[in-house]
């Protein structure tokens, strides 16, 4: 379970996209959300659509690794689904923010791995979220503050990208990746190859 | 502190020596020994040499990170000579059996990273520890067994790389390294960089 957070602005979506689609051995976890399916939308590619009460009896039975209440719409990731993959070896790309983190690391612990990426400077931040520069300033402010209030969690997560350069900071997040594909405890057929190795 | 151990005649020296030429921020970690010096060999970039009744009182004083006795002579790493220059912000390689791991992770816990080779068949380690053929059957089997009692601790560690192919493994260890630089407490600037973006 790779986790990506990051305050937005930071091209968290663009290291993802790129992630899924250059790594046929991750997917993105597909979450359950009570939202109205938009055109263009696949039942079970974008989201698994429900509606509220549904939503409800499953957060009531433990059926969600996390979930949440973003703009009035429950969104949540299904235990069973994930299991089910983590199972078969699949890996799964996260893009939650802190809050979804905690909760996932709460519930699967040696299972998640959680990089944060970080904007190159205030300033830089700044211009990003300024967008096309027709908000108004308290548009911005608000922006700006929900930001830094995603940062202030910086220091909960097992690594830390600065995306100064998308090339780059891409390169980070794929290595950092890679990288825990080797732990020892993820492959899991060290143990009857260290077995033939001692005969 | 970057642990590679594996059983002799899996191409770790080889690993070892390109990575310490291939990245100016990881060192070799020089350790003391009673052994003579040999020709060629410089004080304090070979080994730091010292005489028995010197290493003892090293020991005793608690002064060794890790220390062992191999074919009669004392081999430790130095504790104050490591902390200084992790300090520094240097990385350490470390060359060390599994033994040599288990103290210095006793010892540092955190700060260690444990890195296991593994050969890619036991045909394969076999062929490797005969060399040029021109030793005896049992000096093999002493080998072998010897390759195997290492095998054995793979589980201690915390990555795993098989090498099936030096180049490959070269750079899974690379990766392991990079990744592990990434880790958040490992980056000891960004206490200060989050709170200027926090500002």
């Amino acid at each position: 379970m790779f986790v990506l957070s990051s305050p937005s602005g930071t091209g968290k979506t663009t290291i993802a996209r790129r992630l899924l689609a250059e790594d046929a051995d991750i997917a993105l976890s597909v979450s359950v959300t009570t939202r109205p399916m938009r055109p263009g939308e696949v039942e079970g590619r974008d989201y698994f659509f429900t509606d509220r009460a549904k939503f409800e009896a499953m957060v009531e039975a433990g059926e969600f690794l996390e979930w949440a209440e973003v703009f009035g719409n429950l969104y949540g990731t299904p235990k069973s689904y994930i299991k089910a993959g983590l199972k078969e070896g699949r890996d799964f790309l996260f893009d939650v923010d802190w809050q979804g983190t905690q909760q996932l690391h709460q519930r699967m612990e040696t299972d998640v791995v959680r990089v944060f990426l970080l904007p190159p400077s205030i300033a830089e931040l700044d211009r990003r979220l300024r967008g096309r520069g027709t908000d108004s300033a308290e548009v911005i402010a608000g922006r700006m503050a929900r930001a830094q209030a995603e940062i202030s969690h910086w220091d909960s997560y097992d690594y830390v990208a600065i995306n100064d350069d998308m090339e780059q900071c891409f390169t980070r997040v794929k290595t950092i990746l890679a990288a825990e594909r080797l732990r020892r405890a993820r492959q899991t057929g060290l143990v009857d190859f260290t077995r033939e190795l001692m005969r």
